[in-house]
């Protein structure tokens, strides 16, 4: 049974940088589930229709569609239980909606000032025209104004990160001595940022940087091939 | 076998309040393990000095002495596993660390400020003077000056919690159906300020003032008739 993954991409199709679609990649190779990644932009409404959703990730597993990251992971989970499980259990899996919830909210929140005009740059154009005109109305601002201290508003990212830090000073990664799909939702943050900017977000001494290239060397070759660098 | 918790206490020793004591007395009753809470203060540090601690908690269990909130969690997990779990197997024991880690440092640093001079205000004599110089050093200020604005640092707290509200939109407690480990975690800061502060923390209709009144029903007599009314 074939699955398809609809995911974000820029002007160049392999440029994938969807923290969401992100998420869910990393739950297929962590599964060992074969997918095709499609490449999808803003402005292709019709081309997602079919699954009721307006954004990405969509995913296609046969007869099946399911739209949203966190309803496709627990989808994969349920499906796929003979495979690595993404949550380690009902317990696990509850759990890890807190990371999700903090990752969406709080670390999104601190990431997406610093990269937002880097996003734009990678578009195609109707989707420039897209994404300005829909997050200036969501900031109630240009996309140039969005961030007037970007030195503060890094520093504010990486303050907001102290409790991933201190969760890994003392453990490999978020899920135990192996990730788990709450590395995949914080991960998701990061290969977002790898995607469009050149920035570097962390100090090399940073326990987090640490974790992230722990996650790098764990992606497949293709992974990579759709992320920068 | 004999279990006792030694508990901070204020001038009241049935005022307790300490957030990781709480942690503790939460995850004792979750288990249904009888025990005994002992009062104790900042300034006897003479009286826990057999655990190579100068902080509560310090469990005692027969034999076993241990300190720290998250070591005493993890000791009681491993030695009663047939009592029902904190965690919910190892990758909940692992993924809660990053609730406490936030716990710790974000939602604690953002409650403090509002409730510093009620903690204070509840000690003993020796304590006072102790929690004023330490406290005061900490913050670089008189405990007085630590809280400038507490409307907006009420705002910033109610904020800080997004992560929690989150995830119980979406199911009735942090480990799913029933709480564990994680909920006892961030319910020892809204028990730590009803041990000491008249201040409504949250809106009657916030997602979190709901969860918070369904865990203070889950509470024993016991604990009910040790923190405030």
């Amino acid at each position: 049974m074939a699955i398809t993954l609809y995911e974000l991409a820029g002007a160049d199709p392999d440029r994938r940088f969807s923290p969401f679609c992100w998420r869910i990649r990393l739950a297929l190779e962590h599964k060992g589930l074969p997918f095709e990644g499609r490449p999808w932009r803003f402005t292709e409404k019709d081309a997602i229709a079919f699954a009721r959703s307006d954004k990405v990730p969509v995913l296609v597993d046969g007869d099946r569609t399911v739209a949203d990251s966190s309803a496709i992971a627990a989808y994969l989970e349920a499906a796929y239980p003979d495979r690595p499980s993404l949550f380690g259990g009902g317990a696990g899996e509850a759990l890890t909606r807190f990371t999700v919830g903090w990752t969406d909210l709080v670390l999104h929140g601190a990431l997406v000032p610093l990269i937002l005009l880097d996003v734009h740059r990678h578009l195609d154009e109707p989707d420039r025209r897209y994404f300005r005109e829909s997050r200036e109305a969501r900031f109630g601002t240009s996309l140039e104004a969005v961030c007037p201290d970007p030195d503060a508003q890094l520093a504010s990212f990486r303050r907001a990160l102290s409790p991933v830090r201190a969760t890994l000073r003392g453990q490999p990664f978020l899920g135990g001595a192996a990730p788990l799909y709450a590395d995949f939702v914080v991960m998701g943050a990061f290969l977002w940022a790898r995607g469009v900017s050149p920035l570097g977000l962390l100090p090399d001494d940073d326990p987090v940087a640490g974790w992230r290239a722990r996650m790098l060397e764990r992606l497949s070759d293709e992974a990579r091939r759709l992320t920068a660098g």
